[in-house]
């Protein structure tokens, strides 16, 4: 075990892209865990959008304070423990931040024996839960629906997509290059991929949705949450998930220009956070595992070596460089 | 009966606001009624926002053909009849559109005995129903909630804040002038009214729901719209019930900026049509009445006399001139 903690901290907020003056890189000396409390050695980051909003103002969490590690989800292993429940050798998941060494009292959870770290922080992690709870909880899709989804390749939207799939649903996905709707198409079994950059978003959606969006399961929101508003279904519904194609505003954009659709639809527009969901993870856990065994639900994964290159990783969800759940490994 | 039926026909669409050039006058034979028809002498007509929609595109009904009467609600009296079930001298509520008689063969509803007119057409009428179903049924307050409504001093909203009232919320209402909001705190019963031409709507929403919107009737959309998502409480709702702001716009106005507020407060902005509910409007009508009996729902109302009137009794409803249902009397 290091003496040292290698950590990246808020140097500043972010105005437009979370460059790299808004990161600091420091050691300090490895805290040692007080009564009650256990030391993980932290082995992996989830990188997600939503640390977008940590860094810059007070969301559904107060912001990230500057000069505190970047807040982020990671899994480690105890390496220290005055906690009977959490023993040496035990593999945890929780809020570790972006450094090598955090402690913890509780607030974390177990991940059980036999499941490897890149399934832990993808399809049953926040991510694959995001998708799993969104999906059915607010959106509710009906075997025969056509269910839309953005950000389809991502680390939530691709479980999102699968598992409306897997419901009996029809699924078309969003996705900003060729190689990932192929992956959607060909390997996650999406019955139509639209590459956004490339083609006319409106038109395709409406070709793709012949008979309307029953669900849309919106991950970036802008101009695609317009246009499937614009092609919703009788009583279709939009989970509001996420707006990554937002996050880096420098001021706030203007929204859809066409919410009268959902009057005149009685559609519902609904946002959600997936802590509220955690005390039932075990359930989703246990489905989302059958599927994947059953071959019905794949997932993928971007991940990058070295806490240093954390920024560097996070600045993929914005690129878009990356399919499925983006991590950094330490 | 008078042999000739004066009409008030649409003549050409509304680019931006409705002016005397979307109306033709005209008359036409008084028709006759076929085999199980009954002919309906025109006395109210129910002036309703909604209309400028079906002038210009198809909307949750196709829009008005041109030259046909403009599409609206009516209330009249059954001067000649070939169907049993609507004897003369039946008072029904119908879609009559602008004329002075109307043929129907179904599709009315009988106004029982002892309603009057104005109460038919405005608190027993569509838009009560539609403050009922749309407040009860969509956006679900629970005593000690905060509920603010725009367009409040309109026969939709007026109706909606004094339900939300007996149902044991705070309430606040917006409206365009002292007068209105002074009819809405003496007369209505709301806690509070905002001017929203005369105040800073942000700053006078904040400080009138100081624990933020639990649920927010919308009827004008807008900027006043986004002022109410900035404000939502956690599990906030929006009730999309109109958007009289935006209905003359040449173009789309962009929607509200702050749509990551649905995610991180797990709000859900929900829209409706009263037409869905009309199978339910007894249970609606029995409520209506004894909260009028028991002198806790109050109503106004708006008459203009004279079919060729119709039309500036329409603009009222767009130049905030009214108060309450807004009726033209033939």
């Amino acid at each position: 075990m290091s003496t040292t903690n290698k950590r990246i901290t808020l140097a500043q907020r972010p105005v437009g892209t979370a460059t790299e003056v808004c990161f600091a890189h420091d050691e300090v000396p490895t805290p040692a865990p007080g009564p009650g409390e256990f030391l993980v050695k932290v082995e992996y980051l989830s990188i997600d959008p939503t640390i977008r909003g940590w860094m810059a103002y007070d969301t559904y969490l107060p912001a990230i304070e500057i000069g505190a590690p970047i807040r982020s989800g990671g899994l480690g292993t105890v390496v220290e423990s005055n906690n009977d429940g959490y023993p040496v050798g035990t593999t945890i998941f929780g809020m570790t931040g972006w450094q090598q060494y955090a402690t913890f009292d509780r607030g974390v959870q177990i991940v059980p024996e036999g499941i490897p770290p890149e399934a832990a922080l993808s399809v049953f992690g926040t991510t694959g839960l995001t998708g799993y709870f969104g999906l059915l909880e607010i959106g509710r899709p009906v075997a025969g629906e056509t269910v839309l989804v953005s950000g389809a390749a991502g680390a939530t939207g691709s479980i999102a997509g699968q598992i409306a799939k897997i419901k009996g649903c029809r699924v078309v996905g969003l996705a900003g290059s060729d190689e990932k709707c192929a992956w959607l198409t060909e390997v996650a079994g999406f019955d139509a991929a639209i590459n956004y950059k490339t083609e006319n978003v409106r038109r395709a959606i409406r070709e793709a949705c012949p008979d309307g969006i029953d669900v849309y399961f919106d991950n970036v929101g802008g101009e695609i949450l317009e246009a499937a508003i614009g092609n919703l279904a009788l009583r279709g519904r939009v989970v509001l998930c996420g707006a990554i194609a937002q996050y880096n505003d420098e001021r706030p954009s203007p929204g859809p220009n066409n919410l009268g659709v959902l009057i005149s639809k009685r559609g519902r527009m609904e946002g959600f956070i997936v802590l509220d969901f955690l005390k039932r993870s075990g359930e989703a856990i246990k489905n989302l595992g059958a599927w994947v065994k059953d071959g019905k639900l794949t997932y993928t994964t971007d991940v990058i070596d070295g806490l240093e290159n954390a920024p560097a990783a996070f600045d993929r969800l914005f690129t878009g460089a990356n399919t499925g759940k983006v991590m950094v490994r330490l």
